[in-house]
């Protein structure tokens, strides 16, 4: 008997009859001789609607403990609903809001780290032969205060509890049936990948945010948790994330993204001496900025130039606070471009092959795509591009190293 | 410093215009030196969507622990709105499901019944001057289930708290402005009552359970509680529930009240031996059916009438019941009549007036209204007439007792 924990999120619960057909998918599971948890979301629109009633009362920083509370409401209907629709098909079923299945957070508001799961009171539903389903998203502080762990939390709730009660998988129910080798509505080419490690997933953040939050990937890596990505409206598999040993093919490239919400900023001039990097970030950082890539070049009259991208979002803040570590640092200018594009290519065979880099590039050199920055980790390469390439960019790598995979290096 | 306890009703809290504007009312009376918690309802209309939701997904009987669950939300997403426009207004605010409030039950899913409130933690958020937002109608059972009171709960947990925290005052905000002599939209010199007593309310629940739901004036009356029932959008004073002696106008009749949701069931011949009555309501009560008025009437042939009314819903069923309990009594007849109207008049004063019940008699004789059955308390007199005639006698005992109430009674 394996231990299963699905997560279905607001479009799969988004009206009765698709309530109804998750509580048949989640029947089928348990009838085939598994014990289930449940973990579901708000029914799409619900939370929309609370975050407009928030606004109209709370103004545009609602009270962060009235927020939880209010939004918390949202994946408490989906629970007694879909307990309910298990009811009326004549299974055991027990709903848990977030306190009662013992989610411990901290007490930092509508980004709440979980800190512990007490899983004992899920432990004697699922002993009892009951299906659990339990609230995502939400958790309880030590003083009792309801919390929300923040964007992309009910498949974080799912991961983890999943880990707590070591079970055997977790299937992430979604509108799309799987992770795809690239954007398919860029890239018609993009294939439904049948496994995926935990690092592949992590750099494929910008893919895989759409289907999986990443902050649950890294939960299920640190635990060694197999996650299963796949369709609501499907029985096919989807897209297995799993520990390195256990994904099944090993290719060079197993996905290309692209990224169009960073922003680029140079400061020309740097004097290079030891400390002077922290002059820059140290401010940018302390402002809550989150920086990306970083290059740093030594130009031939002693000084160094440093690039770094920045979500676009915070570009114009970003520049200013450059503008004045620039003139402490007696750098002679900032320039910045928000026409950028970063566009990776994800692979654990890239460890071993030499030569992927040198691909990559030809492949954009021969679409006269020129790049601007470079930076590497293990499993990928990230270049930046003009935004207007970012597609022409996506597809020419696609083609090179996911439709012809197999092929050797093409001839520089 | 006093302590005030607020209740809003769905209607009060229906829009975010209306939660502003309590938000305002409570924040006045926190401003004006009180202690202040505030207990609300679900935003009118909520519920009954949620109670759609679970017929859609749980049939006719949805389970009971899951519905709790569901229609709980009503409540949490009003404390929390209510509380986010109290902060917006620059005043602190917490808000507390019925769970966090230690609103403590039985597991009587839908009608669960208060067995203790630890208000700890609603007095360290009073005495850290902040207001207490409580859900109305909610409560947790000993295994931590979410549980509700079922109708009318939100007055009740109002009072409860007011009672437990040792009050001053309970305050129930409403969309009328108080209790009145007769139901206005009937009885057009209808009066609103400065007071009334804990006993004549219980005793006016007909025209009370409009305005104060009859199972929270039963806990204020064993508490001494006063309870000032006014509405939400009139600053004026409204109606005092209070204790006895502590009401001020002496009326000798402070209110006529009418039922028309009764039927009346005559069981005739009835040998008249001990138990035998025994014979007939026991089935009735083993059914569940409420009998309000008992009558019996010994006839000259040594053998007795049995007539009783009970609720209208309830009628066929009981006329069945009493048809089976007729045979094993051996009972004549068994006749029925659904067409009845309770007319009822109200009053501290009846007490110490000779005389009330034949100007009672009277009044409707004068109109030529035949009445079928009578019953009395030591502050009410009912009577049974035809529906027909029910606003005639209430409008008639409303000239006679209340628009003359000061009058002597009138001449036979």
């Amino acid at each position: 008997m394996a231990l299963v924990v699905q997560k279905y999120g607001g479009t799969s619960v988004g009206d009765p009859d698709r309530i109804r057909n998750v509580a048949k998918r989640v029947i089928a599971t348990h009838d085939a001789g598994n014990q289930v948890v449940v973990c579901v979301s708000a029914m799409s629109g619900e939370t929309n609607q609370l975050v407009d009633l928030a606004e109209q009362l709370g103004g545009e920083r609602p009270d962060p403990r009235e927020y939880d509370v209010l939004v918390s409401t949202g994946e408490q209907k989906t629970i007694a609903l879909l307990s309910m629709a298990i009811h009326q098909l004549g299974r055991d079923a027990k709903s848990f809001t977030g306190s009662q299945m013992g989610m411990q957070t901290d007490s930092d508001h509508s980004k709440a780290r979980i800190v512990d799961i007490d899983c004992s009171r899920l432990r004697k539903v699922l002993d009892e032969g009951a299906i659990a389903v339990i609230a995502g998203f939400q958790g309880v502080d030590p003083e009792g205060n309801i919390t929300t762990l923040g964007r992309g939390g009910s498949d974080t709730s799912a991961v983890a509890v999943a880990c707590a009660l070591e079970a055997d998988v977790c299937e992430i129910y979604t509108d799309v049936d799987g992770v795809y080798t690239a954007d398919p509505r860029v890239v018609s080419g993009a294939k439904k990948l049948g496994s995926v490690s935990f690092d592949e997933m992590l750099e494929m953040a910008s893919l895989g945010a759409k289907v999986l939050q990443i902050r649950s990937v890294k939960f299920a890596k640190r635990y060694g948790l197999p996650i299963h990505v796949r369709s609501s409206f499907k029985s096919d598999e989807g897209t297995w994330v799993t520990r390195e040993e256990d994904v099944m093919e090993r290719l060079v490239v197993s996905g290309v993204t692209h990224n169009l919400n960073e922003a680029k900023i140079r400061v020309k001039g740097v004097e290079d001496h030891p400390g002077i990097a922290s002059k820059l970030f140290k401010p940018l950082s302390d402002a809550g900025i989150q920086i990306d890539m970083i290059v740093q070049n030594l130009s031939s009259e002693g000084t160094t130039d440093m690039t770094f991208t920045v979500p676009r979002a915070e570009y114009k803040k970003a520049v200013e606070i450059a503008n004045a570590a620039a003139g402490e640092m007696g750098a002679s200018e900032v320039e910045g471009d928000d026409a950028i594009a970063k566009i990776s290519i994800v692979g654990l065979g890239m460890q071993d092959h030499a030569g992927v880099a040198t691909r990559m590039f030809t492949t954009l050199a021969n679409e006269s795509i020129n790049i601007q920055l470079i930076s590497t980790s293990e499993i990928k390469i990230s270049v930046v591009i003009e935004e207007k390439y970012a597609e022409l960019a996506l597809r020419a790598l696609h083609a090179e190293f996911v439709e012809d995979g197999a092929a050797e290096p093409s001839p520089e």
